[in-house]
């Protein structure tokens, strides 16, 4: 199936949402987003997640990222849900916009479609697909997850660290790798310039191969 | 971007390796398997990555999971470098074959291409795309990352014991689930099935829409 993938630009679609219609490129603005489907309003996993995105929603404020839902459903009944998704973490406010597609055309575009999940009409419904886009309105990292599998918040915290610490400094971050660990120096800066652009310093590991690629440093 | 997404079928490339030819499909059998690719061998966070998978490897061989590495390296390269990375993290061995693409055609049917990454000759090289793929031959979930954003092992786990619980039993995960917490159960299963499908009970969420529909239970 064609699909959006990373480094695409994300069609520039204009719908319904809780929030009024939204253009999704005015909605991105300069700022980065996370696109993020559901299967469907009033189901069991949707609800766990809508409610942790929300309460994770105040750190993802801090870095200046913006949330945007979706599903098939229309607004009137994404905003009948959001008293559900609230009572279910009391004290917890849903404050990001929703997106209504019922005419199932944006999720086709935004390749959120889950093959297997059909709802009683048999008409396919969307996956659990999240999508980072950056300012400069391209998917930059992309979670395909099936309707059985609830995403993790802190992956999406976790990914969203990366990319804004790798697009400040030229680093990369390793595997598994947290705020606050070293990250490593991107092979296309020669030591001489890593020797400027970090003046903390870095460790080269030492390798069999003796290339000295891998060279870890803190920013 | 045309590209594999859930719910497709893994093309069945036949390729060189670090373990000789392998059939994709004949590599799956009736596994799941870890489907992931890096852009370039020699490189740091892609030594990180594999150097973790390894760490990883008897996790998933205890569930039954193989992995199954791939980049446009050819597999003499492949051989060099893992000795680099069995140095980077001493006693661990890297016994999981990693598939060699030279011509480059692989990774774009498999959705593995990073739009950014190019090589010194201005080749696109694969993004850190992971996919798990199904005893059906099927994409179950797939994680898009860019090069800069090295890849979480411990969510990959979490999501391949998703994946095996929802399989079993007629369950899905909620939001940031982790193995051993409640479950939920599908809206498609009634009440009164729920009743004999876990005779253990479930706890159904008292919501304002009083739907019913988010009932926790444990497997």
């Amino acid at each position: 199936m064609p699909g959006l993938t990373i480094g695409d630009t994300v069609p520039n679609l204009e719908l319904d949402s809780t929030h009024g219609r939204i253009r999704i490129h005015d909605f991105v603005g300069d700022s980065y987003v996370i696109l993020f489907s559901h299967p469907a309003d009033f189901t069991p996993v949707c609800t766990t997640e809508m409610a942790s995105m929300a309460q994770y929603a105040a750190e993802f404020e801090k870095r200046g990222v913006k949330l945007l839902g979706i599903s098939c459903d229309d607004a009137a009944s994404h905003k009948e849900w959001i008293k559900d998704i609230e009572a279910y973490k009391p004290g917890t406010k849903l404050t990001y916009p929703i997106l209504a597609d019922p005419d199932r055309d944006a999720i086709k575009q935004l390749n959120m479609v889950d093959p297997d999940e059909k709802d009683a009409e048999g008409v396919n419904l969307p996956s659990r697909t999240l999508h980072i886009v950056g300012p400069d309105k391209k998917v930059k990292l992309s979670f395909l997850y099936p309707a059985c599998t609830g995403r993790n918040m802190d992956e999406v915290l976790r990914a969203v660290d990366s990319l804004l610490v790798a697009a400040k400094h030229k680093v990369a971050t390793p595997a598994n790798w947290k705020p606050g660990e070293c990250v490593v120096i991107s092979p296309g800066v020669s030591d001489e310039e890593a020797k400027k652009m970090f003046p903390q310093g870095f460790q080269t590991a030492d390798l069999p191969s003796k290339k000295g690629y891998l060279r870890f440093t803190k920013v």
